[in-house]
C-alpha cells in the first residue's frame, strides 16, 4: 500500500501566457493590510479567470476523456485507460510530481444488457426501460413475478411479513420537486436505491425495481450503487416515465414483470488514484491542500458531469496556478480518485496514506456536482471556518460565487476527516437544476457540458485553492 | 390607437392548489414589524416557488408556443398566430381583463434562404454558413466581390476612403471571452451588426459580412437587426466557425465572396401587444406595475429563450399570484410586447398609451435574457431604489437570487422611462453563459430550455412583482 510510483518531473516552461508572479507574491503575508490583500487577491482571481476563459484546456481535456476513454467503472478496461489518460495529461502539464497510488477496487459488470417487460392484466406486454443497479446479482435467467407497489422504503415497515414473498417490490418514491436544491431531493430518496434490495430480501421478495433518482420525466433509467451488505435480490432502476407507466398499470390491476439482469461480481481488481503536486514553500515537508474529483464513472453515458467535470476542474485548477507562476505556501495536491461510485476505496486508501505519511493536512476540496455554472462553496467545518469562508465573500462575488455556506464536501475527501477532524473541507457548489437529468444515465455525455460553465468551474476551484493557501490560517493541523 | 378590445372576464375558480389568502393579506401594512413582514414575505415566496415547481404551467405553455406557433417575426403569419395564442392562453387563466393593443410594426422577410461561398486564391469554393441581417436589402441576384478584412467598426476610421469601394467588408470583432457576463461581451461588439451596413456603404462597399455575435465556435449563424437609417448595402452574419475559416483564407491571400440574399422590406403591418391584468385595490384607478417579455422573435429556430421564456415567465407569474389568491394593492399588468426585435414599436406604443391614459405607473419589470437559471434582478434607477432592492436580499437569497445590482432593465419597458423617470425598472437577471449559443439562431429551440430552470425564473419574477407591490413605496408616481 505504501508503494508509490514516481514519474517524470518535467517543469512546464513554455506555456502560452505564463507570467512568473514570484515578485508579486514575495511579500510577507503579515505585513499586508486588508485593502492590500483584497487587491492582491482580486487581481490574481481575475488572472485565473482570464486564463481559464481565454486559454483554458479543460473543455478539450474533457472531450478526450469522454470520447476516447468513455465511461469507466472501477475494474473495467476503460477505468484502466482513464488512469493512463490522467497520468499522461498531468505529466504533460509539467507539475512538480506525478504519481500513481495503488487502490484495490470492487469489480462488477453489467454483462449483456438487461431487459424488462410488464404484463398487464389484459395479458399484453409493454417494455420498460431499466438498468441494473451496481452490485446487483444476476436474475439467473428470466425472473417472472407479480409486482407489489411500495411508496417508499418507510412504507415497508407497515407491510405484513409475507407481503413481498416471491414478488418484485417496486419502490416508487419520487423527487420532491419543490426543493430548490436537487441534491436535497436526491438525498431524500436515495435510500430506496441503496437499501431497497437488502430490505426487500428480508421480506422474501424475489427482486426489486426502483423509480430512478431523477428530476425529470423521461425514458432514461439512472443506475447507481446498492448496498451489498447482506443477502441480496436482483435490483434495477426504471426510468421515471417507465415508473409512471408501471404505477398506472398497477392502478388498473395485477401486473407481472418479466426481467433478466445478467450482471456479475468478480474478485477485486487493482487500480490507482492519480496524483499531481506543486510543492509548497517547505518542499515535501509542506502542509498539504488536497483537491480532486473522481476518475471512475458508472458504465453508461460518458461520465461527463459525474465526474469528468470534477476531474478536469481539478487538473485545470493546478494548471492555472502553475501557468501563472504561483508559488504556494502549502503543497497543492490534485488527486483523481478511483472508485467513488461503488466503494470509495480511492478516498479511503488516500486518507490512510496521508495519515501514515504523518502529513500536515490543511484542507481538502472536491468537485463532484457536475460541470454546470459554479455558484459557491459548501463547507464541512466549524463556525470559525464558516466565518473565514464568509470573509472571502467580497473576493468571490464578482465571479458569481455567492453561495458560501455549511453543506456537503465530497465522498472522496470524506475519509480524511477521521484523521484530520479540524481540516477545512470544501465542496464546489454548482447549479444543480440539470444535474439529475444526466446523473448515472446514458445522457451524461460531453455534449451536455457547456464550455464556459465548465471553465468558470475551473477558475472557481483554482480561486478557492489559492485563497485557502494564501489566506487560511489553520488553528492546528491535526 | 386608443381602441382596446376587451375579452372575456372569467374568474379562475377551480385551480389545483388554489388557497384564498385574503385573510393572510388583510393586515394593515403599516402595522407590520420588520420580522412580521419578513416572515409573511418568505412564506408567500415559498408558496410561489412550490406552485411553480409542483404545478407549473410555463413549460407546457412554452412547448405549445415553440412547437405549434414556431418562430414569429413581426409582420409574419406566425406573429399573428402568436397574438392569438397569447390572448387565448391568458383568457384561459381567467385574469380580470385580457385585451389586445394595436401596434404598427415593420415587415421584413428573409425570402428564399440565402447562400454564401468564398472563392479561395487557388480558385476553389467553400460554402459559408450565413444569415441575412434583419432589415438588409436583397443582393438582387448574386453579389460577387473581393473581401476586405475589418477587425472592428472602430478600424474603419483609419482606412483610406476607397478601401471598401466595390468590396465586401468583413467585420470580425469577436466576443471578449474573459468577461463573466456574456451580455457585456455582446454589448461590446453589437455595433458591427447594427451599424456595419450603413457605415460600410458610406465608404463605397457593395456588401457586408459580420462575425456572428456568439460565445462559442460553431456552425450556426446568428441574425439580428441592423440599422436602416441611411443608405444600406446587403449584410449577413457568418457563423463563428465560418468567420474563422474566412479569416484563415484571408491570411493566405485574396478571397472573393459569392452571395445572394433574397430579403425584402414590405409596408408596415398591423399587430398587437397582448395584455392581461389583475386589478389593484382601487380597481381601474390603481397605480400600475407592468411586467412582460416580447412575443415576437427572429425568423429562425423557435424563439424559445428569446423571448418565449420571458413570455411564459410573465404569464406564469400572473397565474401564480392569481392561483394563490393574492389581492394586489396595484394593478398587475402582464404585457406580451410585439416587435422588440426590429423596431420596439410594441414598447413605444405601450409607453405612449400609459402616458395618454394618465395612469400612475409604479414600476416595470422585464424578462428578456432567456429561460436559464435566474440569479437576481438588475435595476435601472436611483441609489434609493437600489437601497430598497438590496433590502429585499434576505427574502430572495434562499431561492438563489443573489445578484441585486444596477444594470439593464429591458428594451420593451425602456420607453416608459421617458414619461415616468422615477419609475422602478427591473430586469430579471439570468445565467448568461449559454444564452449566446442560441440567441437569434436556429438552435434557439424548446429542447434547449430546462424545465426546472424555466420554472424557477417564473417564481423569481412573481416573487419580485409581489415584493414591489407589497413593499415598495414610490417617492412619487410621476
Amino acid at each position: 500500500m505504501r508503494l508509490i510510483l514516481f514519474f517524470a518531473f518535467i517543469r512546464f516552461s513554455a506555456e502560452v501566457g505564463a507570467q512568473p508572479l514570484a515578485s508579486f507574491f514575495s511579500g510577507d503575508l503579515s505585513r499586508d493590510t486588508p485593502a492590500e490583500s483584497y487587491l492582491e487577491d482580486s487581481t490574481f482571481l481575475k488572472k485565473l479567470h482570464d486564463e481559464a476563459l481565454l486559454r483554458g484546456r479543460s473543455y478539450e481535456d474533457l472531450r478526450i476523456l469522454c470520447k476516447t476513454v468513455g465511461h469507466r467503472l472501477s475494474g473495467s478496461p476503460q477505468a484502466a485507460m482513464a488512469v493512463r489518460w490522467g497520468q499522461r495529461t498531468l505529466e504533460n502539464y509539467g507539475f512538480d510530481t506525478v504519481y500513481l497510488q495503488p487502490v484495490q477496487v470492487p469489480h462488477w459488470e453489467r454483462g449483456t444488457p438487461e431487459v424488462c417487460w410488464m404484463q398487464l392484466s389484459d395479458g399484453g406486454y409493454e417494455k420498460l426501460e431499466a438498468l441494473a443497479l451496481g452490485g446487483s446479482p444476476s436474475t439467473e435467467g428470466m425472473l417472472e413475478a407479480e409486482v407489489v407497489y411500495v411508496a417508499s422504503l418507510a412504507a415497508l415497515q407497515s407491510m405484513p411479513a409475507a407481503a413481498l414473498k416471491g414478488k418484485i417490490a417496486f419502490f416508487d418514491q419520487a423527487f420532491d420537486a419543490s426543493l430548490i436544491s436537487t441534491f436535497k431531493a436526491y438525498g431524500a430518496c436515495a435510500a430506496q436505491r441503496f437499501e431497497g434490495s437488502v430490505r426487500a430480501q428480508k421480506l422474501g421478495a424475489a427482486g426489486v425495481l426502483i423509480r430512478s433518482l431523477a428530476s425529470s420525466t423521461d425514458p432514461h433509467p439512472h443506475t447507481g450503487v446498492m448496498s451489498t451488505e447482506g443477502d441480496l435480490v436482483p435490483a434495477a432502476a426504471l426510468s421515471t416515465s417507465s415508473a409512471d407507466r408501471l404505477k398506472a398499470a398497477l392502478d388498473k390491476g395485477v401486473v407481472r414483470i418479466s426481467m433478466q439482469l445478467n450482471c456479475a461480481t468478480f474478485k477485486d481488481a487493482s487500480s490507482f488514484n492519480v496524483i499531481a503536486e506543486i510543492h509548497g514553500s517547505k518542499g515535501t515537508d509542506s502542509p498539504v491542500i488536497s483537491f480532486g474529483g473522481h476518475l471512475d464513472s458508472w458504465d453508461v453515458g460518458e461520465g461527463a458531469h459525474d465526474d469528468g467535470a470534477g476531474v478536469v476542474h481539478s487538473i485545470e485548477a493546478l494548471r492555472l496556478l502553475s501557468v501563472l507562476g504561483y508559488q504556494p505556501r502549502n503543497t497543492l495536491r490534485c488527486v483523481l480518485f478511483m472508485n467513488e461510485e461503488n466503494g470509495n476505496f480511492g478516498g479511503k486508501t488516500y486518507a490512510r496514506w496521508v495519515r501514515d505519511q504523518g502529513e500536515g493536512h490543511l484542507a481538502a476540496l472536491e468537485s463532484d456536482r457536475g460541470g454546470f455554472l459554479p455558484l459557491g462553496f459548501d463547507l464541512v467545518g466549524s463556525e470559525a471556518q464558516l466565518g473565514w469562508l464568509n470573509s472571502m465573500g467580497t473576493r468571490l462575488e464578482g465571479f458569481g460565487l455567492h453561495e458560501l455556506k455549511k453543506g456537503y464536501g465530497g465522498v472522496d475527501i470524506g475519509p480524511l476527516l477521521e484523521f484530520y477532524p479540524n481540516m477545512l473541507q470544501l465542496g464546489l457548489s454548482i447549479n444543480s437544476q440539470r444535474y439529475f437529468d444526466h446523473h448515472h444515465a446514458e445522457t451524461d455525455v460531453f455534449e451536455s457540458v457547456n464550455r464556459r460553465e465548465l471553465e468558470l468551474g475551473c477558475a472557481a476551484f483554482a480561486s478557492m485553492i489559492y485563497l485557502v493557501d494564501r489566506r487560511y490560517e489553520a488553528p492546528r493541523l491535526r
